[in-house]
């Protein structure tokens, strides 16, 4: 690349990263707003974030579209087509981060909507905050290409997963007592397993974050590759 | 691109899609076997296909670093950095699917130690069916680079949807009646939901190919978009 392309494609990459940075904080408010929406009942809170999801949609889309041109034009190589190709896979979990979003505020809307109040049976707040936690860290992770975050997401994601485990005991418990909360319960498993996955996402994002920083892809590699990886701190 | 770079590329880019194709057989039986596994309660069916899963996550691995190696090396541009683009996403959404058929086979494992026999309560063989009859037509589109699959992949997802539904439905029947097949409802659930989740990513591919085919990304663009596309035929 010339000096001139070189810093077109560092102009184009920062729109980029910027376009995903903003997409990511519009994800971070659809999960918030959706568990405010299910703590408090209040309907027009949830219907935007069940409306909201679209756009969320739309900027994988766009983003997706900025990233393949940018390729094509200025045919990047090594760390610079990493930087493009995270990018792309970043968008496409951030966008499942918002389905599942949109998911907790339907069941939010059906739990809510029931003649009778809606009293939870389990407490999913100490999960939430957890996953939304390891969504902000992951959005850290990616705009300072930090890779050190990569090991806590992996811890505090073993902690989402027992915790979802520990609420789906609970929840068969509470069923068993009384059949009469089996639909609601169903909810609240549905709405703790969206959370499993949110955490999940934010590991696959810290994850390219190593791939783009360091070129190593350490997805299913062990928690040890991981660990390997972020001691060497960013390269970038 | 010189005309032996062009050659060059094309049988890259052929080696990449042969190899989409081989994870997308592997993941094919995955599915067939861990729902054999569920009805047949056949214990190293069922472990073959949870151990099964690391290389399908390999495969994954082996063919983005082709990829972006292909990208970096050849600098495709136009339908031939959408094939390439097109097979990373594929295969992220085979790796999924691979997945899914772990979850199956994980509950067809707990469902098949109890002391009892394991009788199911519902029909999920129907669902599964169709699932797996998505997976091969979203297959045959990505080979055959057939655009006018997706409508009936669409069609099909929306039956999947429907059964799962139904299932749900049935299941919170079962369980308010007679609340000791709770634990094993909700595994027949959650193997409802990976079949659901099976024919999303079915859908998914078809639509990939009429990226590479087309240029247009019709995801979220609804029936209508799709349709359209569909109906120009394969244009590559």
């Amino acid at each position: 690349m010339t000096q001139h392309t070189l810093k077109q494609f560092d102009t184009d990459l920062e729109a980029i990263r910027t376009g995903v940075l903003q997409m990511g904080g519009l994800v971070e408010s659809q999960v918030t707003n959706a568990f405010a929406g299910l703590r408090s009942g209040d309907k027009s809170l949830i219907e935007k974030v069940i409306a909201g999801d679209h756009r969320i949609n739309l900027l994988e889309v766009d983003i997706d579209e900025a990233c393949s041109k940018l390729i094509a034009l200025r045919q990047p190589a090594a760390s610079d087509l990493r930087a493009v190709l995270g990018a792309m896979k970043t968008v496409t979990d951030l966008e499942r981060i918002g389905d599942e979003a949109k998911k907790v505020a339907k069941a939010a809307r059906r739990l809510h909507s029931g003649d009778l109040p809606y009293s939870p049976k389990v407490d999913l707040n100490h999960a939430a905050l957890l996953a939304s936690d390891m969504l902000r860290k992951a959005l850290d992770s990616f705009a300072r290409m930090d890779v050190t975050l990569a090991p806590e997401l992996a811890r505090m994601d073993e902690d989402v997963d027992t915790a979802f485990e520990a609420v789906t005991r609970q929840l068969i418990t509470y069923m068993m007592e009384d059949p009469r909360t089996i639909s609601n319960s169903l909810e609240t498993l549905f709405i703790a397993k969206a959370i499993e996955r949110i955490g999940d996402h934010a590991v696959n994002i810290s994850e390219y974050v190593i791939y783009m920083a360091h070129g190593r892809d350490v997805r299913y590699a062990g928690t040890e590759a991981v660990e390997i990886e972020a001691a060497k701190g960013a390269k970038s």
